[in-house]
């Protein structure tokens, strides 16, 4: 077998990894782009003003321009009276000069006339006509035509008016290099009327997926031939953009050395940063190995962290190189914990400030090995707000995990147990990151699936009426979905219940005659059951009880005739996908699910799904949300066939 | 005057405001969008798996694929011996089949051959060759060719393998409506084979800043005709792009009806909201209101918030509008406050997180109106990592507001006051928002200025030396910068010094032979003096008081000779400028600028430049590395002209 695992036995410390990262260059160069096109976008250099803003005196208010010393002692019950010589809109070159004992109406952000040194706000003001005749002795107040203005108030040189350059003058330093340019940043440089920025360029990063059996979403997938769909080239794309970086992808690589060597070292050329991932198979791990030592440099390989133990940090040609993990969650956990800080930095980004959270564990959480671990964990909110932190590691390559957690606790090294109540910090993936409003455990059922559509941000993970009921007596989620019959065997709130019928899904148009449970039993059918974890199997197991006492044998002897009764799947179409399929002669299912995928249905019996509130949170918004949700659903339950209250 | 102003006398509260907002139509529809687009998308629909994840039934380590059987009782000591009868790799179809006895040797990721229902992993075997002998006996292991597998191990059905659906099953609700979609969706998306995601259409937003004398960045302007450039169409359209919509940046539109009527008629049929601001002269007011009556309806004009209170809420044709003050600062507050969450809401994005930030107040604060005031402010932290909170209110208009606050308090319309050391919360403009690594005020300094480039994140308010010791006083900031000679008259501590030359700018090649200050005094100069801010005015004034007692003249003789000498400009390369403008025959300024703007220079003397720190705050780390860059600056302080130590 491949001589590299060997090469994972010394494991570098988590630190080292982070400073082989460090040592890697990834500085892009600068960029001139767009205004409209800057958000987000990091000053490369300094930006000095080149223009005095604003570039004229400007008056402030809507008012009149005049002389200062012309209004001394004015007041409101002895105005100053001034001519009024003309008028000056914003955005108009002042076509009146303002002589002694004149003034000039003027609008806010107008250009002050030459001679005025002030305004004075119009609310100060009085327009009259000079052909008003003086109230005390009936004189025409003046022997001018047009109009005058009365100030009633003293104005002292430069009231009402912003000299230019008083808000940004020439010269001036307005942003200094390594500014994240927001939306108050953009405002500065338009004002200062800087159409081009000079900008980092984002790092290039090319993003490469190792592994015969990948496909791209939207191509068509061999699953005999073992394809799956490539997750990693668009998870870690998407994280890459996220870190501030443009992600690129390539072709994926086989195992094939002049392949993987073609790849690599066009995208060194290429980008600032090479990421490959996916891995599955030992034999391309050995072919990149060997690409970097011959391409480049292999500056470390294998850290003491779990999930992403195979690490490689290294460079390819003149870019730098991180291998990341295969399976997704790990792939994405090492991208964040190493990669995305080192883009970021490259970026000239900030680390998001606030993307932790406090909470404590909800259940208690064992460590053998001895080396730092990158906790998946979800979180729930207790009655009173509190946030409680639960484990989610399927460890198995699942994609699921990637949407099931909410973050990452770091474990060190040394920790060999956390007890169910101790604090533990959790990094969110990232800031906006909150807990589901609510969060059930329990039953696949499709009329509770829909009713999920009707809440705002939950959470419901599909493992089984056992499951949730054995997840809701350990207390961590808010909810438990049930169809198995009979007690629960501890305290819990039935929050909503509604039937659903089951039975067999047979082909279309029942071709083998099948008429009911017996028929699995004496004929030669290939059955495909539901796992142990299902409520509808515990239904099946008891249909199967009641059918044994009628025929006066043991339930045993029934289940032992039914071929494929032992084995089972997990979610609830599945087994009439596969009787669709071909694959089998008849599957435990609902009439609703008959009836959507077009199957045949043979009804056996009808079953209570109940909806099991934490009574630790009956107060809790979410759940109410639900019951609320649960008690408002018989258009629901009237569009699902076999489905009642 | 406009009869508008009386409309805005009944402000509705802020409540009112957020309501009318509410109740607009933002919706926007649904589109498909490919699948690498997908990062900050909502998801407009459900998305149900349509396949199984895995596919297949899936090695999850490499190893060798077997009938668990075969291998009950096998431990360490005593392997179960099978026949190797092939090999399958990830991603292609299996051309063996596992009979009982034999095993085929399989890759992580690759399809468990039929027959086989375990895995076991290659550490827990060994391969032998058939010609191998035994080591008790001496006989031959196998009489048959090729290679046997030794598995040291027992295993289960099922052991190693990752059943088919068991990820993901075809017909499980995979991801609900509304789901924001980051990097872990976009996986979980990917492993179903979704290229096209149904997402909301962003909202789609018009900008339209209404105003005759704004231009856009990169064209021309012409400041005689008081022209600006326009802020608020980027500032705003950034601020659109921050909360999830779609920006549309429209002609401005200038207050006659026709054009006004025109473009938000325009607007309002291409885009889900128009966005209005600007209208700087009162008449523009009054031609939006008769468009708003006459093509849609004013549901709200005028709150009760400062800055903001002539904010106008209504529809034109189909579209939501809201018109925006028009100043940048009061712009970009109303829009963040009022606007922003209701575009978020529309794109189906949660309010960030954990935008806030608790602190104490720098100053005391007074509050005369009764209305909310939304409250600019700056930020910086003291020596213990507390935040303390200024404000920064310019209300004048100023754009350089828009980057020296970081957030904004909410001061309740019935607080008068605010203490200093009183404990308030700030809305940061963004959550990553920090506060500046070291904040100062004083004096205009060309070296002082190429230093702050060589710091991460400074914040330094170019606001001449005697405003920086004024604010040092106080406390605020954490540096002072200070040119004038003499005590300070209060504890700082020195961080560095430099010198720099100082004189008069003159018209390249010194063309009215001017030689000296006396020549401002005895001949018939355009001077350009700086504001009293200023440290380089104070020299000046000790320059002519020395010139004066030489004379044996009152230095209030020689000032009133000065043409100019009572106004000033506050920047330090302003009065070069207006001196190569033709505008004035000589200015105060420095050897550095009259070289760097090609002007000539008549040396007059020669100042000190001191960096003064809070002592409050010596141990800042900030505060350290400014002191560190200023020892480091000699190559700095060498290439400007007429600096030094």
């Amino acid at each position: 077998m491949p001589s590299d695992r060997k090469q994972f036995r010394d494991l570098a410390p988590p630190e080292e990894a982070h400073e082989a990262i460090a040592s890697l260059d990834l500085e892009p160069g600068t960029e001139a782009i767009p205004l409209e096109e800057a958000r987000g976008r990091v000053l490369a250099e300094r930006v000095d003003a080149e223009l005095d803003v604003p570039g004229f005196d400007r008056a402030s208010v809507d008012g009149y321009a005049l002389r200062a010393e012309d209004t001394f002692g004015a007041d409101e019950a002895d105005p100053a009276r001034l001519e009024l010589a003309g008028v000056v809109h914003a955005g108009e070159r002042p076509d009146v000069e303002v002589e002694p004992g004149t003034c000039a109406e003027i609008s806010t952000g107008a250009v002050v006339p030459p001679g005025a040194d002030a305004v004075v706000m119009v609310e100060r003001t009085d327009r009259v006509s000079r052909s008003e005749t003086d109230s005390a002795n009936g004189e025409p107040v003046s022997d001018r035509e047009g109009e005058d203005v009365l100030v009633r108030t003293s104005l002292a040189p430069g009231d009402r008016i912003m000299f230019a350059g008083a808000d940004v003058a020439a010269g001036e330093r307005a942003l200094g290099p390594g500014t994240e340019l927001t939306a108050r940043e953009v405002g500065l440089l338009s004002a200062l009327g800087v159409s081009d920025v000079p900008v980092r360029e984002r790092p290039k990063v090319a993003i490469i997926s190792t592994g015969d059996e990948l496909v791209r979403p939207g191509e068509e997938l061999d699953s005999d031939a073992g394809e799956i769909y490539d997750v990693n080239s668009y998870t870690v794309a998407t994280g890459v953009e996220e870190a501030g970086g443009v992600a690129e992808l390539y072709p994926h690589a086989g195992d094939d050395y002049e392949e993987m060597e073609r790849i690599l070292t066009e995208a060194a050329a290429e980008c600032d940063l090479v990421l490959s991932s996916g891995s599955t198979s030992a034999s391309a791990v050995d072919v990149i190995y060997r690409v970097i030592e011959d391409s480049g440099e292999l500056l470390l390989h294998g850290v003491a962290v779990k999930p992403g133990k195979p690490m490689l940090i290294g460079t390819v040609g003149d870019s730098a190189y991180v291998g990341l993990p295969g399976y997704p969650v790990s792939a994405l956990t090492i991208f964040r914990t190493f990669v995305a800080p080192a883009i970021r930095q490259a970026a000239g980004l900030p680390e998001p400030r606030t993307a932790t959270v406090a909470g404590e564990m909800a259940v208690e959480e064992r460590y053998a090995e001895g080396r730092l671990r990158l906790m998946p964990v979800g979180l729930v909110e207790d009655e009173s707000g509190e946030t409680l932190v639960y484990p989610v590691d399927k460890g198995s390559g699942a994609t699921t995990s990637l949407v099931e957690a909410d973050g990452v606790v770091e474990v060190h090294p040394d920790t060999e147990y956390l007890a169910a109540g101790e604090r533990v910090e959790v990094r969110l993936f990232s800031p906006d990151v909150r807990p589901p409003t609510v969060f059930g455990v329990g039953e696949d059922d499709p009329a509770l699936s829909r009713l999920l559509d009707r809440l705002d941000r939950p959470r419901y993970l599909a493992l089984g009426s056992r499951e949730g009921l054995r997840r809701l007596r350990n207390g961590v989620p808010d909810v438990a979905v049930t169809s198995a019959p009979g007690e629960v065997g501890f305290d819990a709130e039935v929050l909503g219940t509604w039937t659903r019928e089951w039975g067999l899904v047979v082909p279309s148009g029942n071709p083998d005659g099948v008429e009911g449970l017996g028929d699995l039993v004496d004929r030669d059918l290939r059955f495909v059951n539901r796992t142990s974890n299902s409520g509808l199997r515990t239904t099946l197991g008891n249909a199967l009880a009641d059918l044994a006492a009628e025929r006066g044998v043991e339930r045993h002897d029934l289940v032992e005739a039914i071929d494929g009764f032992d084995a089972g799947v997990r979610a609830h179409e599945s087994p009439a996908r596969r009787v669709l399929a071909g694959k089998a002669d008849a599957g435990l299912g609902l009439r609703a699910t008959a009836e959507a995928l077009g199957a045949g249905f043979v009804p056996v019996g009808e079953e209570e799904v109940r909806v099991l509130g934490n009574p630790e949170r009956t107060g809790k918004e979410g759940i109410e949300r639900l019951r609320e949700a649960i008690s408002e659903a018989t258009d629901l339950l009237d569009s699902l066939a076999g489905y009642g209250r």
